[in-house]
C-alpha cells in the first residue's frame, strides 16, 4: 500500500475524498480561521475504526483532525492541509444509564441534549449546558471543556466526566478514570484530556456524572440604566453568598437586536438586563436577589409570573447570537475576568467598539465574569473585517490586563493559539509542549491547534 | 562545592542533618511503609528557597521529598534514601481573601482549617474537609487531591483549586490556572498537579475557590440491624435525587469502639449507623431521607434535636480512628466502589476479617461508596501483621473486582504503588510514566511514589 487512502480502504474503512464533501466538513463555527485542504473524511463507527485511522495516519505521517458536530467556536475542528478528517458523529450510542450510581456511559457522537433526555426518565440530568447543547456532541463538549449557563452554580463539563476511553497517537486504546464517585489512583488523565481539543488523543467513550433535576426553578429579570449598576448588582449577588443557578447579562445592543428579531417588550433603552434563576429555595433566593438588584440601582425588577414567561426570557438569551447575525457576520469573542471587574470589562468592550468603529454587543455569563463580545463585521468590506479583528484582539488584551483569560469556555483552537502564548508564562508553555510531545511525538493529532507547533 | 549540604548552606539555606530530627521527619501517618534514610531536612520559607533546594538536588542528583504536616495516609511524604526532606510548613501565610471573587490565595503550609477561619469573616468557607482538616496543610491536600465528608455534595479538593504556583524539577517557577471562575486556556496543568503527590513539581502557592457557608444544617441518625438494609438506604437516598451534604456510615465495630472510648448511648448492637446532614432545604430534605431509611428497614431514625446533639454525632464519626487505636495499631485502608455495591463491599470486608482472623471496622463516606476499613494489628506479633496485610490486600482486590478503585481519597504514595499497576491498564500506566518523565526527567521529585520508577 502506497498511500493512506488505500491503506484505509484496505483496512475496511470508506474514506471519502469528494472535494465537495471535504469542503463541507472543513470548518467549525469559528470565524477568522481559514481551513486547510483535507485529504479525506473518515466516518468512524467504532473505537476500532478510530484506532485504525490513527494507525494509518501515524504510518503515513498525516494529520488527524477529530470532528463531532463542528459547532466549536475556536477552530479546533477546522481542517488542516493533508489531514484525515475523522468524523465521530456516527458513534452516537448511549451505552447505559445507571440511576443509582448516577452514571451515563456514551459514545462521543451522542448529543448533549440526548444524555439529559435519556436521564430524565430517572429524574436525572446531565448538567453542563453549553449554548449548543441541542446540536453539539459529548465528545466535542469534553474536548473543549465546554461551559454554559448553569456553570455559575453547577460547574463546567470537566466536573461531570468521570472516565474516558481514548485512542492515543500510537493507535492504542486507553481507559482512564473511574465509575466511582471518588478516586485518586494516579495522575488525573481524564482532566488532562478535557479541553485538550483532540491534540492528545481521541475520545471514543465517556462515563458521565448525572445529577438530580432541580425540583423547581424561578426566574427574575432586572433592568439597569448603566453597566456600572448592573456590574454592581452581579458582584453584590455573588458576594452575598447567593447561589443563583443562572446569572446572565444581555447588553443594550443585544436587547435591541432581540427586539428587532421578535418583539416581546424587552427594555431596548436599558444599558443591561440581568436574568437570574434560582432552584434551591427559589422564592427566598430570588427575594434576596431582588433586594440586591434594587439596591444596586435597577430601574425595574420583574419576577416571571409563570414558567412560560420564564422560558421566553431564557429563550431570548439563547437567541442572542441569532439576533446579531441579522446585522452582519458575527465574530464571537470569549473572555473571562474576575467577576468583580465585569462592569469595567463591559465598558472596555464598548470603548473598543467606538475606537474601531464596529458594532459590538455583549452577552455575559455574568456570575462567572465570562463575556461574549459579539462583533459585527461585513466580510465583503476588508476595512470592516480589519476593524473587527482589531477590536477582537483589543478585547483579549483587556482581559489579560484585568487578570483574566483569553478564553472562558470556547477554547483555543486555531483562533487563539498565538494569544495563548501571551497568557501563559514561558515555563508553563514549555510544560504544555512537553505534554503534547509525550502524547503525540509524531505531531499527527490535530496539529497546530492549541499550541502553534 | 562538593556535596549538596555544602551547596545548600552556601546558598543561604540551613539544612538540618541531626539524625534525631531526620528520624522525626521520616514518615507520615501511613502504616506498612518503612522509611528510607534522608540526607537532610530543609525548612523552606519562600518559593525561592524551594527553587534553590530543587536546583541543588538536580545538580547533585539527589531526591527531594516534599512534606507538609505529614498527615498523609499513603506514604507520599515518607523519606527515601539519600533524600532532601523539603518541609513546606513554614510557608504558612494566607496571602489574600477576596470575598467578591470568592478567592483565597495561600502558601502551601497553611492549614486547611485556617483558610475557612479567614474566609468565615465574609460568610465564606473553603469547602473541602478531609478528616485531618484541623492539622493538614493546603499543599498536602492539593498534592493528594484530598476528599472528606462533604464531598458527597460539594466535591473534592481539586474542584476548589483554580491556580497554582509550582517549582518544577528544573528549579523553574511556573504559574498555571487562573483567578477567574472559568477558563480553558491550554491543558489543565492545575488538575494534573492535584493528586500528583509531589512527583511532578512542588506547590508553592495556591489560588482556592471559596463558597458561601450554608445557612442551616440539620442532622439525622438512622440505626440498621443489617448492612444490607443500610446499603439499601444509601442507594435509595442517592437514587431519590436527594442531595445530602454528608452521608456517613459507622459499622458495628466502630460503634462499640466509640462507645468504649466515651459512652454516649450509641447503638452498640446495630450493624450500622447512618449519619445524614442536609443544608439546602434541610427540614424537607431530612423528612424524605427519614422516610427512605424507614422503608429500607431502619430500626430507629432519630433527628438531632439541636446543634449540640448534631455536633456530638459528627464528633463521634470523627473520633472513629482514635477509638480504634485503643484496640491496637490501625492499618487504614481506603477503597471506593460504585455506591450501589456498598452493602456487598461491607460484607466482603467482614468476610476478609473472618478469613484472616483480624478485627476490621469500617467507616464509610457512604454516599460516595468510599470505605475506610480500619484493620487492627499488633505489630509485635508478626502473624498479626501478616494477617492484617493479607486482609488489606484482599480488600483492594475486592474493590477492583467490583469496578472500584484502590484509593478513593488517600492516594497511592508508597503504600499502593504496586496496586496502581493492577488498577490501570498498561497503556494508561505507560502514559502516566511519560508524564512523569516529561516533568521530571532526572527522577528527583519524590521518586518511587505513585509510580514504581
Amino acid at each position: 500500500m502506497s498511500d493512506p487512502i488505500s491503506a484505509l480502504t484496505e483496512a475496511g474503512l470508506a474514506p471519502v475524498t469528494d472535494p465537495d464533501v471535504l469542503a463541507a466538513h472543513a470548518v467549525d463555527h469559528a470565524g477568522l480561521v481559514p481551513p486547510g485542504r483535507a485529504l479525506a473524511l473518515v466516518r468512524a463507527r467504532s473505537t476500532e475504526e478510530v484506532a485504525t485511522t490513527v494507525r494509518v495516519a501515524a504510518e503515513y505521517g498525516v494529520p488527524v483532525v477529530p470532528q463531532g458536530a463542528r459547532t466549536g467556536l475556536a477552530g479546533a475542528a477546522t481542517a488542516v492541509d493533508g489531514a484525515l478528517l475523522l468524523d465521530l458523529s456516527p458513534m452516537d450510542r448511549i451505552v447505559s444509564i445507571d440511576p443509582v450510581d448516577r452514571l451515563a456511559v456514551c459514545q462521543p457522537g451522542v448529543l448533549n441534549a440526548a444524555v439529559s433526555a435519556a436521564a430524565a426518565e430517572f429524574g436525572l440530568r446531565y448538567s453542563p449546558d453549553p449554548g449548543s447543547w441541542q446540536i453539539s456532541t459529548i465528545g466535542g463538549n469534553i474536548a473543549t471543556a465546554a461551559g454554559g449557563m448553569c456553570c455559575v452554580k453547577y460547574g463546567t463539563t470537566p466536573e461531570y466526566v468521570l472516565g474516558l476511553e481514548v485512542v492515543l497517537a500510537s493507535g492504542e486504546v486507553m481507559r482512564c478514570g473511574r465509575r466511582t464517585a471518588k478516586g485518586v489512583a494516579g495522575y488525573d488523565l481524564v482532566r488532562l484530556f478535557c479541553g485538550s481539543e483532540g491534540t492528545l488523543g481521541i475520545i471514543t467513550e465517556a462515563t458521565l456524572k448525572l445529577a438530580p433535576i432541580p425540583a423547581e426553578r424561578l426566574t427574575l429579570a432586572a433592568v439597569f440604566d448603566t453597566t456600572a449598576d448592573a456590574g454592581r448588582a452581579v458582584t453584590d449577588i455573588m458576594a452575598s453568598g447567593a447561589q443563583p443557578s443562572l446569572l446572565e447579562l444581555i447588553d443594550n445592543t443585544h436587547l435591541r437586536a432581540l427586539e428587532a428579531l421578535r418583539p416581546m417588550g424587552l427594555p431596548t433603552e436599558a444599558a443591561a438586563l440581568l436574568l437570574v434563576c434560582a432552584d434551591a429555595n427559589p422564592v427566598e433566593e430570588l427575594a434576596a436577589v431582588e433586594r440586591l438588584c434594587a439596591a444596586a440601582g435597577a430601574s425595574e425588577v420583574h419576577r416571571a409570573t409563570d414558567a412560560e414567561e420564564a422560558d421566553a426570557l431564557l429563550e431570548s438569551r439563547r437567541s442572542a447570537y441569532h439576533a446579531m447575525e441579522k446585522l452582519g457576520t458575527v465574530l464571537v469573542d470569549d473572555v473571562a475576568v474576575p467577576r468583580s471587574r465585569l462592569a469595567e470589562a463591559l465598558d472596555g468592550v464598548q470603548a473598543a467598539a467606538e475606537r474601531h468603529g464596529v458594532l459590538i454587543g455583549v452577552i455575559a455569563h455574568a456570575g462567572d465574569g465570562n463575556l461574549h463580545p459579539n462583533i459585527i463585521v461585513h466580510p465583503e468590506d476588508p476595512a470592516s473585517l480589519a476593524a473587527g479583528r482589531a477590536a477582537f484582539d483589543e478585547i483579549l488584551e483587556m482581559a489579560l490586563a484585568m487578570g483574566g483569560t483569553i478564553t472562558g469556555e470556547h477554547g483555543v483552537g486555531l483562533l487563539k493559539r498565538d494569544w495563548l502564548e501571551r497568557e501563559l508564562d514561558p515555563v508553563n508553555l514549555a510544560a504544555q509542549r512537553r505534554i503534547k510531545d509525550a502524547f503525540d511525538p509524531l505531531g499527527i493529532l490535530n496539529p497546530g491547534k492549541v499550541l502553534t507547533r
